[in-house]
């Protein structure tokens, strides 16, 4: 039988995780000196504990629970259900990270018909008493036993008519206890029972109310999408009532230290005088700025100015702060650090280190690397995005926001820019290679299928463009032109407006701001480059993705698809030339026309990256995938490539695959056709030599992909090896390179110390990786994650954020071996995953030297690679 | 720089893996004061460097050979090309297994154009001189210098055609002497140089010939079929030549010290006089049985019955050996443990244990656990065999031997068997589950694509049925019935003949011989059973196979694959129904018309199991697999369950999977529709109660496939037990259940330890989890595997034996992390390795409890236990 309640002067901000952010922050503030209204949380422990006995409360933290009330009651000098001063509290859910809005909050409960009379004789104010008494019985019936609040709405309504009258506070004490009568008639009328008149019945049940919306859908969402575990619980807090809406010496109000868009070093916020919090949120009253409590009671402006910044002080970041005047005197009701936008971020870090109150390390850590992402995107203009109504929610693939005329294929997306109507967004099923053209000119692209790892996801990535992948509820008419989203028709044509960072789909024009990169933002990049151990590269396959991101800051190429490059038009004919060869020699003429033009990319790379290393992937998916599968495409392949139809079905047949992810694939099929690692070695080797003889530096790394055996390995290093050594001798130059391999393949981390016998670096691919772990493949899993979330099997996608616990630990064992057996080897990751803050910090804590991710994360990787060396350093 | 070579005297049996089989027993034969011809051997290591050196004799190691060549000059008197009594050798190959006909010979090195002269002179017979010097140009030019054998064939047959003869032993010396000058002559016309002259030259490439026919291509292909690491390498044998062929008191001739065919205690043999060891290989000449040489020369006779009788009784088991007789004096060759039939070796491995040469666990370890198949099985009558070519090879995927009449479709097998055209031979692209009254009718099943774990190997093995699958050569066109093979067409009707234990596709009738299962095999059985550690149990999915299985002795069903079940005529519509309802509702309808069917099924295996316990693993596969996809198919399916084609359709295209092996199967399925688990758990335990109230003492064992994650086992087995206490509340008995999971991904071998919290037992489903491990599909990997072992880099098929550094190390982290939070944890392996000897052997040494296999191969497991147990002793 362990503590599960604590008092405020028994709590502190060390003790977050136990008392939640709220908890733990008025204890804090208490135990400042600070107008606290008295009270007591029960733990989050008590919370995992009402779940594991089943929804149940168990009485040893009942009995704990009336114990730190009766304390509370002896402090505050009322008694709770006491007819002449009842003690009334709030009961409001507090998570160890602020989950806004998303769990149940209950005001004025201690309130019964008899408590309701004491309220109004102590108050002298029988309509304040009446008008609380109200609220609760409203919010009660609504929050904690689920009666719906359109009962009572549609009572109060009556009453207003029947008086003629338009606002609530039009109504007086005998209209609200006629309505209290009304309400608890109703509540009668649907629950079979009265309206509980025990304020300890109240309270307990209250809290359970809380503890129950820690799994409510909304919430539940909400930690997947913010990765925070299900099991770390709420925390309830109970906390005497204070009254805002007591006259007009009485109100209420939020506000930031700074502000919170901009980070500009001023009092934020707004206030209302004769209020309860509620009403500043619904918005039937417009709330003051908070500038002018100054002018209208500049003594209570002067004391909440000065406890801010004694709580910025204290806590060393901007708050955000909830308080209310009780018959003039100031109550804290809630201080945390304040949520601000990217721009604001970077510039309260960056003052706060210019006035001494935080140094580079610390001011690293309070920004959020996720944030960048949307100072090097456009945004949506908040104030057009208001009144915008979602039509459907799809993955966050590619962050950004776009808006522009809906077309479904890539030469629609030239027509219409030809034609002016621009800008335009591609809406497809799913992408495949030959709408890059098109993904390239659209402003954002929308799929109905695929995950954060799909074609389109990855593409839109690495181009910048946004990109909202995987909106399965919408059903794409490719032919017919248009789209039907839940019985609705959408034209070629129609506007559409998409959120990449968000996910969310608009069915209207919607105005984007561009995005703005201040100073700030190189002074904070700057610092994170000074504090980081982990080197960042960039996944790129083409010298415009490569600029792109060396002047986002990559330093170097950690994953370059050459597989991409087969797709363009002029080149595919060679390639599939090469995919339907029948011998070696007609493979080796095939490849000959291959190479050169893999060798010109090369060349644009190296020179992009400016010496910086460059890690070229040799060929990965299954030949097929350069094959068309309809009748008509092979009947024009055929026709092209001067072959019968017949001929190429079989081989097209022949070379179909029951699984293509587990098929012929990568470094198998250069163990089946050694030609093309010889060809790619020489395009790689003769474009370094080339680049070198103009005075460059590069350092080509060869990397083998979809390995499993240290013998499977060396097989094709000795072919690259031998293949490059005698292009070097006959160039008569000296260049340095290196070969390695991927490990993806569970086999090859289980492995790797042999594999490290042979290979020179490792890098992770931990998409790959993660499908053969989880024994589940990303184009499939789709289908089934959902239920795994909603049945809190996962908490999070495992192909956004790395498994730790699974995947994590074979890149560990990997680690581990590959360094057992060559100490000195170079180690990094080039799955999707090394843009994604969580994994790029467990990355660093196991060891890697260097995070691969797409160019526009590069500025993130970097900020997320110094948090983590701050956090653990090397 | 290390010992290399070893003269006979210098070694001994044990030192088998650096001697080699044939050295170590020369040795041995030595040093037991046999008569042995003196000689040395070139170590296993020394071909492990050569292949290290690139293919090259390292100067310390020929020095060595040297040395050792010298010494043995001085033991027997003679010397390398002497011109009056020239030393001879034979050089011979010796790996640590023998590896019969895979690896070079050369007899008579030594001689050239001086030696012969000496050898003339010496044994007063130039005929014999000169025929020995054409027959080592020969051998030498053919295997070492890789001059066809047939340039000196024609010269032979041209002088006996000059000649008029028609027997070489019709030649005379002066003919011969003639053909040797033709022969160098036509050598120097081909190599551009003289033939050798220097014997030490001769030896040493010799030597080298040698240790590079150990990388000859049916050295390489019998290696993988039979298990040994290419890295083993063979030792090189140098003997003095000794001469059967010096006249009628000389001569040759192998005998085993009993009859390998039937294991009676006789010496078994022939032998003839006046002849070299090729002769009676050749089979010009017909040689006479042992038993003749008692009467021809009683002494010689007495001699080697009392040698053989003495290497017997040294080695302690049945001998194989060679010998020779030069001018009345017996030499040893070789002697080795005998390769005999299965029905000899439980014979010889009885006898030796009722003579008290052996004990019972020493009789267990003669008995390859391989060899039982074919006592189980049919096999081909030996003589009828002789003469038929083998017209195609596929994978031996379950034993036994089959002749019959080539039909292409389950309807055209039962047509066929009705007409009495009978036997029939099923033969198809693949089989799926519709071809299984087919296959059970057919007495073998011919595939041209699958692996070892196809449909087709998997059911026919559980069958009992012979089987070649993957046989990629052959072109089956169904409609047209007939198929193609190598441009020869095979029609419907035709006969063919297939050997599923070797693969091996005949193109014609072929005598079949039944199984015969003797009194012997039931003893060595009950002898097995005793020193066995490792329960055996089958996977049986009907009661029939159960039948069979119980009969050979499983001690329960290891694996029920329940889907099997659903594939019958009379269920596959409800089944559908299930699949393409909209509603929980429309499927708890189906499930309700397929709960008393799989209850009925599992009444049945309880009783056939009679109280061994009965796992089964709920629903395994995609959806989709029981839906149709050729457009015909969707057509009559829709019109019979009275719905739309473009509803069905849609049905099938949704449930469509891009990696169906990585898609939404198992347990997956299970909480997406965890009705599905409901409906199983009722019939499992509705079904277990039915028998133990008629007096069974059923003990289920559910078991949930595909689990990645302890949460994804919990929300599935909450259910499972849920429904079961209920069910068996109501029913108002006991009864024992345990649920537990299959460890086949490797995240759920990585997290084993939180899994085994849940589960109460593990069963190792090893057919995934190599695809898993390996990052290839067995249905893909076909077409890459080829190059994998003709590149070295697997010498032996991961789905046929488990895969003990990468599978295996998951496999034994899982039993580690599994006991250390369940220490009682039942393990098992339920994979298609259970019934490999090999992957027994891995399996009783990481400790689990019991293998299950097909029921055919549960004799074969149970003395795959004992050996193991015996070996490794628990």
């Amino acid at each position: 039988m362990g503590k599960y309640v604590y008092l405020f002067k028994e709590g502190s901000a060390e003790m977050r995780n136990l008392l939640g952010g709220k908890g733990a922050n008025l204890c804090e503030m208490y135990n400042l000196g600070m107008p606290v209204p008295q009270g007591f949380s029960v733990s989050t422990e008590a919370c995992t504990r009402y779940y594991q006995d089943g929804q149940l409360i168990a009485p040893d933290i009942i009995d704990q629970i009336y114990t730190a009330l009766h304390e509370t009651e002896k402090i505050v000098g009322k008694t709770f259900g006491d007819n002449k001063n009842p003690f009334l509290v709030s009961v409001r859910s507090g998570a160890r990270v602020s989950m806004p809005g998303m769990m149940d909050t209950i005001l004025n409960l201690g309130l019964n018909d008899v408590a309701v009379e004491g309220l109004a004789k102590l108050t002298n104010n029988p309509r304040f008493a009446y008008d609380s008494y109200r609220r609760f019985i409203q919010m009660f019936s609504d929050v904690v036993m689920e009666v719906e609040k359109s009962n009572f709405e549609a009572i109060l309504t009556a009453k207003k008519d029947e008086k003629n009258v338009k606002q609530d506070t039009d109504l007086d004490a005998n209209d609200l206890k006629a309505i209290v009568a009304s309400y608890k008639a109703k509540y009668k009328e649907i629950k079979k029972e009265e309206f509980p008149q025990d304020p300890k019945v109240q309270l307990i049940e209250a809290v359970k109310a809380v503890f129950r919306s820690w799994d409510n859908p909304r919430a539940n969402t909400y930690r997947r999408l913010n990765n925070i575990p299900y099991e770390w619980g709420t925390a309830v807090n109970v906390q005497q009532m204070v009254f805002g809406n007591m006259g007009e010496d009485s109100g209420t109000g939020v506000a930031f230290s700074r502000n919170p868009a901009t980070g500009e070093n001023v009092l934020y916020g707004e206030y209302l005088f004769n209020a309860q919090g509620e009403d500043v949120v619904a918005g039937i009253r417009t709330p003051k700025p908070i500038s002018e409590l100054k002018k209208e009671n500049s003594a209570l402006y002067d004391e909440f100015f000065r406890i801010a910044k004694t709580l910025e002080a204290h806590y060393r970041d901007m708050q955000d702060m909830e308080f209310t005047i009780e018959k003039g005197k100031l109550f804290m009701l809630q201080t945390r650090n304040g949520k601000r936008t990217a721009q604001a971020a970077l510039k309260v870090a960056i003052d706060l280190v210019k006035e001494g109150v935080l140094n580079e390390k610390e001011a690293l850590l309070k920004v959020e690397p996720k944030q960048l992402d949307s100072l090097l995107h456009p945004q949506f203009d908040p104030e057009a995005l208001k009144n915008a109504p979602v039509i459907t929610t799809g993955l966050n693939a590619s962050p950004g926001a776009a808006t522009g005329h809906i077309v479904f294929t890539a030469e629609k997306a030239s027509q219409f820019v030809k034609e002016k109507k621009w800008p335009v967004v591609l809406v497809r099923e799913e992408t495949s290679p030959e709408d890059i053209e098109g993904m390239f000119i659209a402003k954002g692209v929308l799929t109905a299928r695929g995950g954060m790892t799909s074609h389109a996801a990855v593409v839109a990535r690495g181009m910048g463009t946004c990109c909202v992948a995987g909106a399965s509820e919408i059903h794409v008419n490719t032919e017919g032109n248009y789209f039907i989203l839940n019985g609705k028709r959408y034209n070629e044509g129609d506007w559409i407006s998409l959120d990449g960072s968000t996910g969310r789909v608009y069915g209207e024009q919607i105005k984007t701001i561009d995005a703005t990169v201040s100073g700030d933002f190189a002074t904070l990049m700057a610092w994170a480059d000074k504090y980081r151990a982990l080197k960042i590269r960039t996944n790129a396959d083409n010298p415009r993705d490569a600029r792109v991101a060396y002047k986002f800051g990559a330093e170097g190429i950690g994953l370059c698809r050459t597989e991409h490059m087969f797709f363009d038009a002029d080149r595919i004919p060679a390639v599939r030339e090469m995919i339907i060869s029948n011998t070696l020699e007609q493979r080796q003429v095939a490849l000959a026309k291959i190479m050169p033009m893999q060798k010109k990319d090369f060349i644009g790379l190296y020179e992009e990256m400016h010496g910086f290393p460059v890690t070229i992937r040799y060929l990965d998916p299954p030949l097929h995938e350069f094959l068309p599968t309809a009748k008509e495409d092979i009947e024009n392949l055929a026709k092209t490539m001067g072959i019968t139809y017949e001929e190429l079905s079989k081989t097209v047949e022949y070379l179909h695959e029951t699984n293509p992810m587990l098929g012929h694939r990568g470094v198998r099929l250069l163990v089946t056709y050694p030609e093309i690692a010889v060809m790619q070695t020489t395009a790689v080797i003769e474009a370094a030599i080339d680049v070198n003889k103009r005075g460059g530096s590069v350092i080509p790394e060869i990397m083998i992909p979809i390995i499993c055996d240290s013998k499977e390995f060396k097989y094709v290093k000795d072919i690259v090896v031998k293949t490059a050594d005698e292009i070097i001798k006959a160039a008569g130059v000296k260049l340095t390179y290196s070969v390695g391999t991927m490990i993806e393949i569970p086999r090859a981390a289980l492995l790797a110390d042999e594999i490290a016998k042979e290979a020179e670096f490792f890098s992770f691919g931990t998409n790959d990786l993660t499908q053969m772990t989880f024994g589940f493949s990303r184009d499939d899993a789709g289908k089934f994650l959902g239920d795994y979330y909603s049945r809190k099997i996962f908490e999070s996608d495992p192909f956004a954020h790395v498994d730790t616990k699974g995947v994590g630990k074979l890149m560990q064992m990997a680690v581990q071996l590959g360094k057992s057996t060559r100490p000195d080897i170079k180690l990094g990751i080039c799955g999707e995953h090394g843009g994604d803050p969580a994994s790029v910090e467990f990355c660093h804590n196991i060891g890697l030297s260097y995070v691969s991710c797409s160019p526009f994360r590069v500025p993130l990787a970097r900020l997320a690679a110094a948090h983590a060396n701050i956090k653990n350093p090397r």
